[in-house]
């Protein structure tokens, strides 16, 4: 099958996602003081929203990146994506959690910085079973002028991904702000570690 | 005319729909106690939430299928469609009365099995339904190539299906736990029952 | 301009619009009485989900008729586009206000239903100015083979329609609930009357 | 790379954000007097909703007329649209605050209205900043018929754009329901200036 409904509903659940971060962001009631006070107290609301739009907006960036290598579609690629997609939607449900308990004193902070991490674990496992499977010697899915062999090398990076995340989420119990940074700093890597499969000649319309 | 925009209308609203799940997972209020606790307490909204969540992405996958056997779309159609997706629209409801009733020692458990149930039953009336015009005999939609009296016959699949729903329902008056983990095998039983619709060749850039 | 992002915005919007309607249905609370009877008991919310329902499906359907006539876009069609979809995003308010207040015995249900009614009648002036501007006599932007000023008398049928949606409006002083039925009759009547605009030969791939 | 994804995700968060909009106007609840007075109390909620609407709207439309001017998308322009579009997403809760505070007698007023300039001049420093990146000397991103040193010269329109954004953060200290109607002017402003590139033939299918 082709994979232009499959990316087009992965747009359409990115999409949606990335906009729902914005309804953690809340209108102060007055009663209860100032409001240039009230907007500042909210400001792990904020950082929370910053760090989780870049890493939903490089999530998207990674999958347009990944299917533009993808030729076609079978039936387990569509559910390993749709595993991807379910540790996505849950992101505002984690960052609304993180940006609840942050400055807690209690394990509170550690627990909920913990939820987070482990959202990334989930997504992360999700990316790599993507490109695992895509990538799969019999059978694999690539464009045919790519070099599958070399494509599956770069599952190493997503390995090293893996742990980076499962690391967040010990890093939570030592201090929940530091996770945070440390989510926006693997968002910046993933920015730049862009996948570079190479192939005889570039897929026409693709490069 | 085209499928083209039904398909991605339909793509938007299944998109919209499975991510509006997260709503259903709250963030505790730290003064109820302590927050590892009142997030296990949240289990049947996890649960609830997995299993729409792969109920809705197989409906996607599905209707992905059907559309890939359908050349072309009359109004008929779209209503049918649009039937379909009222009931898809239902699920977040349905799973969020679901997830805070199933635990209920009363007779509010059964119901909000039951409601879950019947949304289910809707949904799959409305496959059925879009089966059962596209398939038709005289003026079908499938594409020309493919055999229509075979794809006809496999509304008797879509007729199983029917049954099943509808007997969730009455399970959940026995017990509503056990419906939500037999509407997630349905689904695991529908993600690997492929619609299979032979024909002469494959349809161009379809198969 | 091509229609094609056109077309994907508005399919967006009013897929979001559709799926936002069902944010209206409440989880009841347990405290206050018995499930089934508090389900029951939201009755309005139901009857008005499905009338907006099948009314922004049918705006869909529509849009997307009048779409397939047209072959190019201006800049002043996109605004035109614009006006009818900020009514459309209004239905899931109008609707949600209509449903809290149709039972009510004072003036607030006439009022409720008036501005339900006036929601729909500034989504038919949106339509009726999208299909004048499209027809228009110099620099129409129709399909070249269709009869541009056949096409231009179907706008007598557009005004046919802002009539009755003005009328809602007054019938909602003298029944609330009766008003319902009547958007539910004119979706139904929408539903049926296609847009039919001759040409001498059908655009290919929209016919 | 093809611009399509990045224009489907972009129409994906664009509409989503616009329908979001609606979630601001409140159903009144009956127990605080008579629903016309509830209703009409509500106005700064209803002029916010359509400002904010048609700002989206221009963007949107806006963003179409850019990228018919873009020939491929390369990383940076992806990175540079998430910012504009982490902007876009912040409006819905920039406007809510608006609305919520604009008839306030403190300093409150003041802030939301700056907030709500902050949001337009974050916006109108994305829209600057994908412009100079697609119109960039060497490497630039534009279609190749078109003459890149006039449409680098068009960034001095977004530089104008920027400063009458800033302003509006100060103007919100005079009077926020000014700021308001200001705004609604910027946008008609950018809703008839429409970025013209010059080049020796059109684009096929753009124009």
């Amino acid at each position: 099958m082709e994979t232009t409904r499959l990316e087009s509903f992965s747009d359409g659940v990115l999409a949606v996602a990335i906009t729902l971060l914005v309804l953690d962001l809340h209108v102060p009631d007055r009663t209860h003081g100032d409001l240039g006070h009230l907007l500042w107290n909210q400001w792990p609301n904020y950082a929370a929203y910053v760090v989780s739009f870049f890493v939903i907006g490089i999530i998207w960036v990674n999958h347009h990146a990944v299917f533009s290598h993808i030729a076609r579609a079978d039936r387990p690629l569509m559910f390993v994506n749709l595993m991807l997609l379910l540790s996505v939607v849950l992101i505002p449900f984690s960052t609304a959690l993180f940006a609840r308990y942050v400055r807690a004193d209690t394990a509170d902070a550690h627990i909920a910085g913990a939820v987070y991490g482990a959202t990334m674990l989930a997504m992360s496992v999700g990316y790599a079973s993507l490109w695992w499977w895509a990538t799969r010697e019999a059978g694999g899915l690539l464009h045919p002028h790519l070099d599958a062999v070399q494509a599956r090398r770069t599952l190493r990076r997503f390995g090293a991904g893996l742990l980076a995340y499962a690391g967040t989420i010990g890093l939570a119990f030592i201090s929940a702000p530091l996770t945070l940074g440390v989510h926006f700093l693997l968002a910046v890597y993933y920015a730049f570690n862009q996948l570079r499969v190479e192939g005889q000649q570039p897929a026409p319309g693709n490069d």
